[in-house]
């Protein structure tokens, strides 16, 4: 028989979304070089389902019904050029090969000129969703050729994740539109993953929450406006006993955090494109920060001053709450439109001519940032698909200025308790300088100007300008 | 005769440099391929110097004295490899190629690598000082070949500004280590800028400073420790009237800034090295979000709420710009240690071998971001040349810790103001995470290995460990 779809790399990602392939009526085959690994898709595949897997490029995509459509989920990198290399002796013209895995974008435009001489379709699509999601319904950003998607569209949209009925996938742009869509995405999940850490260290350090008490405000958090996936999670994480010890689990991980780049991409692609990305960028700030251990702790022997202190606030505590709910919300409200901003700009720059609504509709559901507030999201770009900034929507503007009180008391609590909440901050300063009509960057024009003969513009006359200041 | 030294670019930072050399009693010859630039230099000449300006390349090499010592002063990118490119055909073995602009430091890498083949000696050296500091005494900052570098040595030492009859100029190590240090210099000057940008901004939205206020308190700052070129420029920009319309000239200019690239390479590189650079990345950011002017306009309009009062603190002003005074020397002291931790792992990552002393000892004069508390900082790495951070010196230290409330006041201030000072704020956040033994970043590494299986580390058991959470 031929089969529908074709997967070559048959470790868990790979496994779990060719079996959720299988599950929604479609006959696949997988290619892992590794038996073991081809014998544990058949295993694993429920009964009735036509899942094969093979060790044989050659018979694996003579397999495939033609066109071809195949995926590759293996690490990003020399993997996927290796991979390419190895099947396109095989390959035919109007195949198309998806790039599953986090592949940094230029990489994609690359490969996407390299197969077009065999008119061989090359997709970039970013999956988030984890291990569960690849098999139960994943969040997925394709791009590449728009009529080869057409091949592709009733298997994805069969197993993507779900929200009201509308599947959680949709054709995003050409070139590498869906790798740039997942590593914005990315982005933003560093950018919430810091807001929550620090909320969290808020009330730990800073006000003295006991185990159970953190739980149960994550829990009940995640009943209000705030509701996510990153919320749900950190409330099980924070409920999770370890079983040698007895403890809490997540008070014995280290506070090293590692990262796998796709936050750094962002923040440095972002700086190209000049987008203002500062939630995002500290986000990778601070992971880089967390990994100079030993020099924390010698810095906390030296460098005493304010410290946190969480009994006084003890009697507040429901009010604080509200305002720690309050000002997390403006931030993950602020990192959206920080990421969607830098999509609009990258769509302008690279010609990618993405949909923003469809974009907010796809993270609805299945990958890692989906939020309640991402509805609030698509409806801004449905009333205005060329909105500018989030921000400057009337509903989510007014979302923000209700909440900016309570963001400020929040930071100044934070800073009388010497908690390091830079997420928050540079939220609020985004804001801030957001709506600052005038900024004081003049004066740094006049520094450029002044030391570096840069020349500078006027605001009541054309034209460029230099001076002789001294 | 046989000429000391070579100029390729007689712009005016070239120009100056040349006629700088030949004061100190260096024969000297510029090319230009434009000849009013050419005999603009001989021009300029003061009697009595042996300065030459020709049009012709091979004029120019062959005039040169053996080993050739020429500088390029041509802007960074193409034009670099398009002056190497037709020089190289005269060159011979022993001579020294030095590129003075702000080139991209794995640019200068390929070059280098690209004229070893000819037993050429190429040079990247970053220059700062502006125009002014060209012709008086700039801050030189080479990297190259260190045997190659005596022939250069008598000539730059003569040239460069002196502090104590130091010269600022020092072989800094091989490569590109130069172009390193000068990018990293020029992204610590974006970080002064925007915290001089933010304090301007407090005093003038924030508590109504008038113009004269302004001036008078830089001037006034300027006879304390925050003593620093930058600082000094600003209250004499501050000072500027306007010939046409009477006003203050900064008044007028436009609160777009505009950059060249080296501050966001300085971030870029910064977030590959791991090292946190939170108060250059927030100066970048800024300077893309003062661009976006358009839309903050509508902002200011949309986005209601806290808003600069300058009446109520009135009264309180001298106490107020002590603490504004102390919350941005703190801050630039965290600007200093961020960029000086950025050079330190990268001499370890590009093997330069820098001495953070010399680059302190260099930087105290000639350069834009000189200032007195450099000394400080040069002595900080005089007693442990291998300080990790220089939070941790225990100077420094205490001048951050006997600052901090002031900083903590200054914020708090801005935030209810609404006042952006995303700068201060990420300074006091970098001192608040530096110096907290645990981080949240635990809760991090527990979300990652809940959505994706990254795995994570525990402070009580050695090992990679995952969880099923749910």
């Amino acid at each position: 028989m031929e089969f529908d779809f074709g997967m070559v790399g048959l470790g868990v990602m790979g496994r779990n979304l060719l079996l959720n392939i299988a599950d929604h009526g479609f006959s696949v085959m997988g290619l892992d070089l590794d038996p073991q690994k081809a014998a544990a898709l058949e295993a694993e595949a429920d009964a009735g389902k036509n899942v094969k897997g093979t060790t044989s490029i050659e018979e694996f995509v003579q397999s495939l019904q033609k066109p071809r459509a195949l995926m590759l989920l293996v690490p990003a990198g020399k993997a996927v050029d290796a991979a390419i290399a190895s099947l396109v002796p095989y390959l035919e013209p109007g195949d198309i090969v998806i790039d599953g895995g986090n592949s940094y974008f230029p990489d994609t435009n690359r490969r996407i000129v390299e197969l077009e001489d065999k008119n061989i379709h090359f997709f970039g699509m970013g999956i988030s969703g984890g291990e569960k999601g690849a098999r139960f319904g994943p969040s997925m950003m394709p791009g590449g050729n728009r009529e080869a998607y057409e091949r592709l569209r009733p298997i994805f949209e069969a197993v993507a994740a779900k929200v009201d009925g509308e599947p959680c996938v949709a054709y995003l742009g050409n070139g590498s539109a869906g790798n740039y869509v997942k590593m914005v995405h990315n982005g933003i999940e560093y950018g919430i993953m810091q807001l929550i850490a620090e909320t969290y260290d808020l009330m730990k350090r800073g006000l003295g929450y006991s185990d159970d008490e953190l739980q149960r405000t994550f829990e009940e958090w995640n009943g209000s406006e705030v509701h996510s996936f990153l919320i749900e999670i950190t409330s099980q994480i924070l409920k999770k006993t370890d079983e040698t010890t007895g403890q809490r689990l997540v008070n014995l991980i280290s506070d090293r955090a590692r990262q796998k780049g796709t936050g750094k991409w962002t923040s440095q692609n972002a700086m190209d494109l000049q987008v203002p990305l500062p939630t995002v960028d500290i986000a990778v700030t601070m992971r880089d920060m967390s990994a100079y251990k030993e020099e924390r702790v010698q810095a906390a022997q030296s460098l005493a001053g304010t410290s946190a202190n969480g009994s006084e606030a003890a009697g507040e505590w429901h009010v604080l709450e509200n305002q720690l709910r309050n000002a997390f919300y403006f931030a993950m409200l602020v990192t959206y439109a920080q990421g969607l901003v830098q999509l609009r700009v990258a769509s302008a720059t690279y010609n990618y001519d993405l949909q923003l609504e469809e974009v907010a509709k796809i993270w609805r559901g299945g990958c890692i940032i989906r939020a309640t507030c991402l509805e609030d999201i698509r409806k801004a770009y449905s009333s205005n698909p060329q909105l500018p900034n989030l921000l400057l929507d009337p509903t989510i503007g007014q979302e923000l200025v209700n909440r900016q009180e309570d963001l400020r008391n929040v930071v100044k609590m934070a800073i009388d308790r010497g908690i390091p909440v830079p997420g928050l901050m540079t939220s609020l300063a985004y804001f801030d300088a957001y709506r600052s009509e005038t900024l004081p960057t003049n004066l740094i024009q006049a520094q450029r100007d002044y030391f570096g003969a840069h020349t500078y513009e006027r605001i009541d006359q054309e034209g460029i300008f230099h001076t002789q200041w001294d």
